[in-house]
């Protein structure tokens, strides 16, 4: 289970440490850019430089803006509902709008909180649109269409310019019920399972454990999260020393499905 | 903000890099054990010499373990209600029982899944009791009473005996709604802050950041938490390079206020 590609025998070495590098010097990016030839640039100028079974950790919003999810306000006719909405709560109609487009269902309208489920599943505040960090004022970006598609866009691209198979990650920041605070969650996965799944494993007793499926992804996306300063420019971490099985992973494995959520 | 005691000058370095170290070798924990004492060996040992400013992730099965914390189901006399609610799911009485005794109030009781908020207000799964690792048969293992202090003990042991003044957090595996999968949350902390507040500075378009408070505490335990191997024995792993101001520091910065949570 703890094996890799490049240690194939499982259980082959103890996971003595884990390392986190900021990739530093990546450009403001704009719609139409090659992220992996963006961040391969920057990996080539900070002499960092992959190696299979490192894992890359990319933030939502370059993978938006590469991929043209900016939206102006300015071309948004906001809904009677959504004007009503942004009245309860003082919000800006039109940002109101963009964000019921992309929801499934309203979990809470509250508090000038409005908490959805999006259209492919992942609940969140304001259907993760995002109003910060857009260098266009009046605009907003909006969550990858399919963000396990972008991850496995990079990771092409990155294999095909240094020869080496990475896991990449598409990490956004949400909040939480219960937890104040935002951390890090993963959006997108390619080369990787987002889950570690250690049910039939025992404990140090011998017992069996039956609920222990860990999120390692978004384990992943919090520990990178630690170099993303929010204000500067880090939108990429390389982490190495985390041994994994190469796995044509998918993140919506981390969405809990809605008939077993009992807070939807 | 991004300064430490060792850089004190604001902005002083690029955070460019952070290493995660598993400590190796901690035996088996039992009550009336000394941690600090235990872990400073398990780093001798290795050969790993703490550094001011690094930040000791420690589980919270060994903290409880160290501190007392585990029952015997055995001496628990389960009550109607705890009876009750054990037959409508198939659990044993007496662990209902025992997280019923760490209960304020019950959140949700549907579908097998006890979720209550504790009397210090964490809310989670079964109180956070634990049934597994508990090397005694037939015994769970109950939170910290004050996770804050017991981070707090530890790291006053550390600072003794190696002359540096580390950050300490003790953390433990909850789930979340809406999303699968397990993730380290931080319960205690010690010598830093468990939040990053960004709130009044800028984002790249010059746009202040109004909502942005980052839980770094639970980013941190997730961080860890990717070398702590469920059943490994990896009780406690050393960050380094995570750049912080040194600061009297409460996990209960974490715990959202329940007039401000719409989902408790």
């Amino acid at each position: 289970m703890w094996s890799c590609a490049r240690f194939p025998c499982k259980l082959v070495r103890p996971m003595r440490s884990i390392s986190l590098t900021a990739i530093e010097g990546i450009p403001m990016v704009k719609a139409g850019d090659d992220l992996a030839a963006l961040i391969g640039d920057a990996l080539d100028r900070s002499g960092l430089r992959p190696e299979t079974c490192d894992i890359l950790v990319v933030c939502q919003k370059i993978v938006s803006k590469s991929e043209g999810r900016v939206v102006h306000l300015g071309d948004i006719e906001p809904s009677e509902f959504a004007k009503s909405v942004a009245a309860r709560w003082e919000k800006d109609p039109r940002a109101v709008e963009l964000v019921l487009r992309q929801t499934n269902r309203i979990v809470r309208n509250d508090r000038g909180v409005i908490i959805v489920e999006t259209g492919p599943g992942w609940v969140c505040a304001n259907a993760g649109v995002d109003e910060s960090n857009s260098l266009e004022n009046d605009s907003a970006i909006l969550l990858p269409v399919d963000p396990d598609a972008s991850a496995r866009r990079i990771r092409t691209g990155l294999r095909d310019r240094f020869g080496v198979d990475l896991a990449v990650l598409v990490t956004d920041t949400f909040g939480r019920p219960w937890r104040d605070g935002l951390t890090e969650i993963c959006l997108g996965i390619a080369g990787m399972n987002a889950m570690l799944d250690l049910r039939g494993t025992a404990d140090l007793a011998g017992r069996e454990l039956h609920h222990t499926v860990v999120a390692i992804a978004d384990e992943l996306a919090c520990a990178a999260g630690l170099l993303m300063e929010k204000a500067g420019a880090i939108p990429a971490v390389l982490v190495r020393g985390y041994p994994y099985q190469p796995f044509d992973g998918s993140a919506k494995v981390l969405i809990r499905p809605a008939e077993a959520d009992l807070f939807r």
